[in-house]
């Protein structure tokens, strides 16, 4: 593919996007390491969703992003582009799909870039705010993984700053195939909610990675761990998702 | 697994019939072997469909269908059953899918089977009609195996005997992933709309197996290198789907 980056066999995400953005179609599926196969009933539409239409969680929790923030695994720029042009906030969006960089931009993301969480490498005190929203919590990835990012965005981050973030509470779940996926977690020594998944869409096969679902309980502790503290938990009614506020200690 | 053929990790096909029957959810999702992943619209409600939520083609279809039936793929026993209840024809079912045909019985279709269509083995004479609804002209598989089994089904049948089958055009479509898939085809010998499929629903994977898309021009000549004559072609209304009607030279 050379240097069309936006072609590549890998960024089945970004294309389910850019298709999504472009014809207004197709859907999204995550397959999971367990053979798990999982066609998703909203996305990728729900990445492109106007604020009116978010969670009320993700809603309330706007309340606590201020000045420059960060968004992690910014995707189509749903939360970046509304905190640019209805809060005026200066934002970056980072994102390890080129295509999704593409499409935040077209969308009218000023601050765009390509670059995976693991890399992230900004001045002491850059942000304001981190934003980790459409669960992105999990980019996070393992237990280890998150204490060593935390670590990392202490640092980067102003001494009043926040760490807005969205996870599903992996326990609250009759799904079979989920409880036993959890079972062979703790066997294997890992968090039961870490989960390693690839995206699939039409022929693009996406790499594996893993995506860390946890308990406000866990969450807190992996926070406490690190120099964080989680402050707040906002709760969806009738669901496993949550908001939480992570502050400085 | 044992004895309980009913839990077999591969009946992916059968494992979403199950669900759909006792509890109306699920999605089928199809993977190609080049990487195509294909979560269905339709699927599974469509195998529980009533007559009158059928395909035009379908309905007209059923004219054609008489006395003693084999129905080749039964599936949920869509077409087996609506034969059956309301055409009071004896009907047998087969479908290499345990679940499908435990689901099927469970509907109320009094013969089931389990068989794969490769292995059919019936008296001379045994059938007045075989009938092979949802595109399931496919099962023939491969050109070599639909003259085989197009063979061997000139004996099991009566002499006035009509196969009523259904297929898709695969020449009708514009989706790059397709065209590119028999362009593939073309230089590996195959026929283009030979697909290499397998079924993927929540954990369970099924066996990958060929499945033979072709138009009616196709369908044609493979009939007639066989002792079948295409005598009908019943085209839905703006789509590639349609029904074909063989009948003995």
């Amino acid at each position: 593919m050379g240097d069309e980056i936006g072609t590549e066999a890998t960024d089945a995400f970004g294309h389910e996007l850019w298709d999504y953005f472009k014809k207004r179609q197709g859907r999204e599926v995550i397959e999971r390491d367990d053979g798990l196969i999982d066609p998703s009933e909203a996305a990728p539409g729900i990445y492109f969703a106007p604020f009116k239409d978010w969670p009320k969680v993700e809603k309330d929790g706007m309340a606590h992003v201020k000045g420059r923030v960060l968004d992690v695994g910014c995707g189509a720029g749903r939360v970046a582009i509304y905190l640019q042009r209805y809060r005026k906030l200066d934002v970056l969006g980072i994102d390890n799909s080129p295509l999704a960089i593409k499409v935040s931009k077209l969308r009218g993301l000023k601050k765009a870039r390509l670059l995976a969480f693991e890399d992230i490498d900004f001045e002491p005190g850059s942000f304001d705010s981190v934003v980790m929203y459409g669960n992105n919590f999990g980019l996070f990835g393992s237990r280890r993984r998150a204490k060593q990012l935390l670590g990392r965005l202490l640092v980067m981050t102003s001494h009043d700053a926040a760490i807005v973030c969205e996870s599903v509470n992996p326990y609250e779940t009759d799904n079979p195939d989920h409880l036993r996926y959890q079972r062979r977690n703790r066997e294997r020594k890992r968090m039961p909610g870490q989960v390693r998944i690839r995206a699939r869409y039409r022929t693009y096969v996406g790499r594996w990675f893993d995506y860390l679902l946890v308990s406000p309980r866990e969450m807190k502790a992996i926070a406490e761990a690190t120099g964080w503290r989680l402050t707040q938990v906002l709760r969806e009614r009738n669901s496993p998702l949550y908001v939480a506020v992570l502050t400085k200690t």
